[in-house]
């Protein structure tokens, strides 16, 4: 399968056509952006670390029912997926109170929260991708239903439990995480993006040294080093 | 009644114990502020008029059956009112996009909303008072349950009913209000606060002309003027 034409080029991944008109290529890009792009960075070999642990993830999830955009991995570093029209919205999922949500509500760093917590935020670089609410979802036309929003919020949480199982029986907390989804040609909505130490925060088990995209947040070390500890626990 | 001891003091109004336990006297400020308090300022008379609009409001509501902590007006600027524990919650009602709506979301200034907008923000003047959706309520221990989470909506979208209409006949165009409940001695939820121009935007219906706070916000003028305008249109 040969990338065509560039279709789109994000924070974290390039889309290429192919020569199916319902299948594209996302090739991921070894850059490292946070604040909403206003810290940047690359590092060699990121890009084809979430490749791989986005693969491996999106595999499991299939075997568990939840339908995602994944066909196959090309190579290390290119997916072919089914092409769905993003949704605009970031659907995160939180186990433990840490990052802006501490900030914004005064939850203290590190709480374990009584359920896991499902929030919506409006994907828009303009409006720094803000907090919206279930009727904010249809007043912006974002979602024009509640059974979609309650899609939604389900599968979220379904993926958060299998997710944590996952991650836990290879020594790693899943702290929150942050997923996107998608239309296909049929209006059909189907997970989509990535999953991968760019979109979810992992800490180690035993001692809660963070794993993920939080060291380039906070000038940690290498994510690749990191994100390669992560593809042999779950590989492993 | 008279009022004994000073039990708290809020942006616009001073709470005093009575001699009975489960009633205290609301008295109503000159002083206005926006913004968070960034902006202050005081006009003559202006809590006096919050005062009896607040009062013909709570009775109109009651005659609705809403419930409210709403007794009687002891004077132009006392209200007596049930005794009630704030719940930390700015229950929101849109009808018209203005604001910090537009600002956060995009969403056009004067847009005709689909349907009237609920949002619910944690009144915590250190945070500045972020917006948090149902599930923040119940882990942040505001509301332990979806029941009265349903509740406060649905009596909010009670209110505006009741209130569009009531201001409709009198000229004028409810944009948005705030309010806030409180739970008594028993458990029991109750409308609190007050319901006046500091709380509610509204326009003229025929000129979109401001009549609320935003007169103060925007320094178009005085604020007394237009709140006795309101006052005279809905005594009438």
């Amino acid at each position: 399968m040969d990338k065509l034409e560039l279709l789109y080029e994000g924070k974290g991944k390039k889309l290429y056509s192919t020569n199916k008109q319902d299948e594209v290529i996302a090739e991921f890009k070894d850059d490292l952006t946070a604040f909403n792009a206003q810290k940047k960075g690359s590092e060699s070999g990121k890009g084809s670390l979430n490749c791989q642990i986005s693969s491996l993830l999106f595999k499991l999830l299939a075997k568990n029912n939840i339908k995602s955009h994944f066909i196959e991995m090309l190579d290390e570093r290119n997916m072919l997926c089914k092409k769905v029209k993003i949704i605009p919205l970031e659907v995160v999922v939180r186990n433990i109170a840490t990052g802006s949500l501490t900030k914004r509500l005064g939850i203290q760093d590190g709480k374990m929260l009584d359920f896991p917590l499902v929030e919506f935020y409006y994907k828009n670089d303009d409006l720094d991708d803000p907090i919206i609410n279930d009727e904010h979802c249809k007043i912006m036309g974002i979602l024009d239903n509640d059974k979609d929003i309650e899609f939604l919020k389900n599968t979220a949480r379904e993926i958060n439990k299998i997710l944590l199982a996952f991650f836990d029986e290879r020594n790693l907390k899943l702290v929150d995480f942050k997923i996107e989804f998608g239309k296909n040609e049929n209006n059909k909505i189907l997970l989509a993006d990535e999953i991968s130490p760019d979109s979810c925060r992992l800490w180690d088990k035993d001692t809660n040294r963070k794993m993920d995209k939080d060291i380039f947040r906070q000038n940690l070390g290498s994510v690749v080093k990191s994100y390669k500890e992560i593809l042999n626990r779950i590989n492993g």
